[in-house]
């Protein structure tokens, strides 16, 4: 009984911990792509902490060097908490395995392996081959959710893909004669800064961007971040699918300081700015696309698309995640609706979503689906 | 602060004995239309509730005479609670007003006064007159949702109407070749029988009937009533708006044992089961079927249109209520919209909907709407 009760005791700790290092992950959340978010907390054998730090961005220290440095002489037989298996080979910056062994550590408490199959477990052993006692999978699913996007690419070299609609009650993203700003409020629109600005690619098709010229970058200002790590905003780069490169160059996306990747079909003369990729028929193939984008690092791409694009992504099975932003109202059967399929002929032939999120924003509602398999 | 004190004790038993009788008077939900849900509850000077009832049917006894019956003698110097002023006069069955002051009780507390405007306040004088103490307005909100059907038809001359639409994610109540069973799964089809039940008419169109000829009737074993206070379910009447007759005869609407109102214009000879009413132009008019309904007596109608009639109903401004079941499925743009709107030019001309209240059932979202006044 008294064994049990301790590591009881001990388990709790370790979850508080990682929680805590979590918390820390997130604040990168910004600005670590294409690396992941990793938070780190440090604590001595008396259960008081001594080091935290998280990863703010690439080529800049790792979480567990900020906690190490944090910590010091306070180290030696201490338990760092990590959320992600540190990482056991020269980058930019050398081995975190190699940093805990040195710093003293007794114990190393890590929420996931690392996702890449061709490098996950070689942390652990290089820690275990020091005498360090490593313990893995707490909150591994919670640290998992944080990394989704590097996690997909490091086991697809696909990117994690949210497509985006604003919508009316009936499904509606504009009116017949266009006009569609704003179906949704302020508060919706908050939201997709926020979520743009933790993407690393705002994807969008020929038909956006002609319409409604926009930037798709983040605005600080709309976005009221409570915290930002860097003095600028990383931007997210911009990717307009122009399959037979028709856009006017003078639009907003071409013309502003900011990169956009112009994704024509591969079989055009390339010219400067332009990603060729392969054509199925008279369209970019979509996997192929995506292909491209994670081995351009590419960890979350964000789709605010029209019906055509997005409609395109749901059939092509590349969309991990539908978010939908409903607003309370009706705009007729003459309104533009939100996307387009094939005209199918039996209802087992729709596209069926499963709701893992809702929650209210302002007076409309934002709807998060993952999408079932075909 | 001893006076204080008992005020608020006393008042703690009042929202809990009213809030039985409201209990109560649900038990009516399905089967006391023409008349009100009402609900009564007696207790004791000691607080021992010593009478309680509900009243079932039109023409059968009131709330009030079956817990007065119940308490008998112990109804004396005991308070009767009662979610709508006690009747005054003399309709199929004596004044329940009479029937409280005969039995000797000493206080009575009323949720809601009479809605009808030429009776309000009668049935509290009444008692009044008599030496019993009178109390208003305890739980009078939870009271009126119960009768807004009721309420509104005695305030305006009209029913409470409410639409209801089936839909996709992406606003689409049937395929582009009219496959739409079932696009809502099992729960939300459980939900809408009940919705039916609890309504005295549900309204229809013409493409409705013809396409899905439907029998518009409860399913008792699909609605799976808790608790029905008659052995036989009482159906809603139903109403078509065929407004030039063209509806065939054959179809079930027209064909089983229960009544069919078909609404045609007044401008056609009128043939027997028919109702005819005001046209404006090539339709109905819309506000004057209300009346009409409202002058049957028809506290609620339910309407299940498609979207051309719940278009027209929505534009008319008769509708009070939305409910819309919204199944997690994308049919896409050649699907058919939920509702037929004029083409708007400008988004403040949509229509604008405030959400009261959501629920999941099953996969799908029960989202029910007020509608914003124009």
């Amino acid at each position: 009984m008294k064994t049990c009760a301790t590591l009881t005791e001990s388990l709790a700790d370790d979850y508080r911990w990682m929680a805590q290092a979590i918390a820390l992950a997130r604040r990168g959340l910004y600005t670590t792509s294409p690396n992941p978010r990793v938070g780190c907390v440090i604590v001595d054998e008396n259960q008081a902490k001594v080091g935290e730090g998280y990863h703010v961005q690439a080529g800049t220290p790792h979480a567990e060097v900020h906690a190490l440095a944090m910590a010091a002489e306070k180290a030696r037989n201490g338990t760092a908490y990590v959320t992600l298996e540190p990482c056991s080979h020269y980058g930019r910056t050398p081995p975190c395995a190699d940093a805990l062994v040195n710093a003293g550590v007794r114990r190393v408490v890590i929420a996931m392996t690392d996702p890449n199959p061709q490098v996950s477990g070689r942390g652990i052993a290089k820690l275990q081959q020091a005498g360090i006692q490593v313990s893995c999978d707490i909150l591994a699913a919670e640290a998992a959710k944080l990394n989704r996007g590097f996690i997909k690419r490091m086991v697809t070299n696909k990117p994690y893909v949210t497509v985006k609609l604003a919508v009316s009650l009936d499904g509606k993203i504009a009116l017949g004669n266009g006009v569609s700003q704003w179906i949704t409020g302020p508060q919706a629109r908050k939201n997709v800064q926020r979520h743009r600005a933790a993407s690393c690619a705002v994807l969008t098709g020929t038909g956006t961007a002609r319409t409604d010229n926009p930037s798709l970058l983040v605005r600080p200002e709309e976005a009221q971040f409570d915290h930002y790590p860097l003095p600028d905003i990383r931007q997210p780069l911009r990717v307009v699918v122009d399959r037979s490169n028709k856009l006017d160059p003078a639009l907003q996306l071409f013309t502003d300081q900011h990169p956009t990747i112009q994704v024509v079909g591969d079989d055009l003369p390339v010219q400067s700015g332009q990603l060729p990729v392969a054509t199925s028929g008279k369209h970019i193939n979509l996997t192929e696309l995506m292909l491209v984008l994670g081995a351009r690092n590419l960890n979350e791409v964000w789709v605010e698309a029209g019906p055509a694009l997005a409609g395109a992504l749901l059939m092509s099975g590349e969309v991990d995640e539908l978010i939908v932003y409903q607003a309370p109202k009706l705009l007729g059967n003459t309104a533009q609706s939100m996307v387009t399929l094939p005209a199918f002929s039996e209802l087992s032939q729709a596209i069926d979503l499963v709701l893992v999120e809702q929650v209210q924003l302002g007076q409309d509602l934002k709807q998060t689906f993952k999408i079932k398999a075909f």
